[in-house]
């Protein structure tokens, strides 16, 4: 049996193997994840594709854990995807391991794959769009993907996903809500976590006053009001919740006919993206260019033209 | 007199005029920045070039204005340049209006740059690059390159300066440190602004426990040890420290040859970026390219190709 075969009939090890394919940068490895890539496209596109960020602290692991075993409960296929964009001076994972999710990695209806190989996050975001696609053909109906929020990832995160939900804890302050206005910008749903014991009316206050924060934020462009919960993916509690405010967006996108055009919107922005991308290989790859730059730099370096001017002289 | 020479007299006019014109879009205004900046070139990189970054609400204009003001009393000449990096959805600007630095700007011996026009931070990144080279023709001794805290600036910044600063306050909480540990990794002094009044006792506090979670961050790999200090840029204490601070890195960076070696590393940098813009730049204005740009997003919207696929295809 073919690979694609393979993972058409949701066999794990297949999507695995795939994905692993698509990460690689050996050639032969990245036409077989094109074919398979192609073969598997006509069943694609038919899960909710949800992003989950938040800050260190927030509890991401445990609450993707929590609402993964609560849609495994419903009998659904949950796939667990994770971009980490690297420290930028060291390169190191801010993430950590993933086997915290202990149960639901035990879970026959769930497949989780941890962050790609290191490299640039505009890379990465590659890799996690093909991978996207093909747990959707291996029949997993719910994606979610991790990310930390530290800035750049967010805005590559959005621009893959159909929903997209902010985990926040209280007590994180005012400070802390000046940094996050982009992010929360960005957010279908905020959700409070933490809400549990001592810490349940702090969590409550701090869904006000996010509550009062979005009012002062412009609208949404597609006209969907940011919802605030409170949660505790420790204590399992309000979960439910927060799958019934995506399950309502995915119904309210798909009335207004606006669930799609993002999709496509989104098409459009991986295509320019994988232009750039190779742009930027042929550029690099071509015969003498690495004589060629070192002369250049020497120039630059000399003070006889700028760096920008040295660009515009090799090309 | 040519618009160079009244650069190199110190004519403030003519060197916002020349800024403009680095940032215009027009080609024969690109072709005019060009020239002044090729004529100016043997007068820059006398400069010390200091990042200056922080949280919203760390104080960074009023601290900006300290530091100018203690800069020009020792009769030094002071710039101030400042990335302001678009909120990612509404493109508003997160600075604010620049106007604040009233005293700095009545300041014969101060040059302060409001940020250039919205779009892409790597085209903003360029212009300031340009602009700091001008200011230098200037006479400018003393670059200040202002930026918002919020995660893709610092890295465009920190490839722009020989010292970075980073502006906390106390109170911000552990939370805060986790998203800003990439952040304090770049820094080479980290500054707890607001020291005053009751906040003494805080900001000492937040000193020292920045200084603890140093210690568990891998070494700068220069070799050089992140100073802390406390500061009130509001009643002007310790700012002299902070100079000290500087001048003593700038010591030993030179005794050690780095301070070139990094500004090199940086310049070569600026090459790789603006021969990536300069590729994207070729490749969307080539002839039909719009149609065939049409032609294969239909393609990939109808789900006939991957996104990453068309972008072969259209290579």
């Amino acid at each position: 049996m073919s690979l694609t075969q393979k993972i058409l009939n949701g066999d794990r090890a297949s999507l695995a193997k795939a994905i692993t394919l698509t990460e690689s940068n050996l050639e032969k490895h990245q036409e077989k994840a094109q074919k398979i890539l192609l073969s598997c496209l006509p069943y694609t596109g038919k899960s909710i594709r949800i992003g989950v960020t938040g800050i260190p602290g927030a509890g991401k692991s445990t609450f993707i854990e929590a609402l993964g075993k609560y849609l495994t409960n419903l009998n659904k296929k949950v796939a667990v995807l994770a971009i980490d964009p690297s420290s930028e001076i060291n390169r190191g994972s801010i993430l950590g391991d993933k086997t915290r999710m202990e149960e639901l990695s035990k879970d026959n209806l769930a497949f989780i794959r941890p962050s790609p190989n290191k490299g640039s996050l505009g890379g990465v975001s590659k890799k996690t769009r093909e991978a996207i696609l093909l747990c959707e053909a291996a029949g997993y109906e719910i994606i979610l993907i991790e990310t930390v929020g530290v800035g750049q990832s967010e805005t590559v995160v959005k621009s893959m996903v159909d929903f997209f939900l902010l985990l926040l804890i209280s007590g994180a302050g005012d400070e802390l809500q000046g940094i996050k206005k982009g992010i929360i910008e960005m957010a279908d749903a905020i959700a409070i976590n933490k809400s549990d014991g001592d810490n349940i009316k702090n969590a409550e206050k701090a869904k006000i006053e996010y509550q009062k924060a979005l009012h002062l934020l412009p609208k949404n462009k597609n006209g969907w009001n940011t919802k605030i919960t409170t949660c505790s993916a420790l204590e399992k509690t309000n979960i439910e919740n927060i799958w019934s405010i995506i399950c309502e967006y995915e119904k309210w996108m798909k009335d207004r006919n606006l669930f799609l055009t993002i999709r496509q919107e989104q098409q459009k922005q991986w295509i320019h993206e994988s232009i750039e991308d190779a742009l930027k290989k042929q550029f690099y790859t071509r015969k003498g260019i690495s004589e060629k730059l070192i002369q250049i730099e020497k120039k630059v370096i000399e003070g006889k033209i700028t760096a920008y001017q040295a660009s515009q002289e090799l090309l």
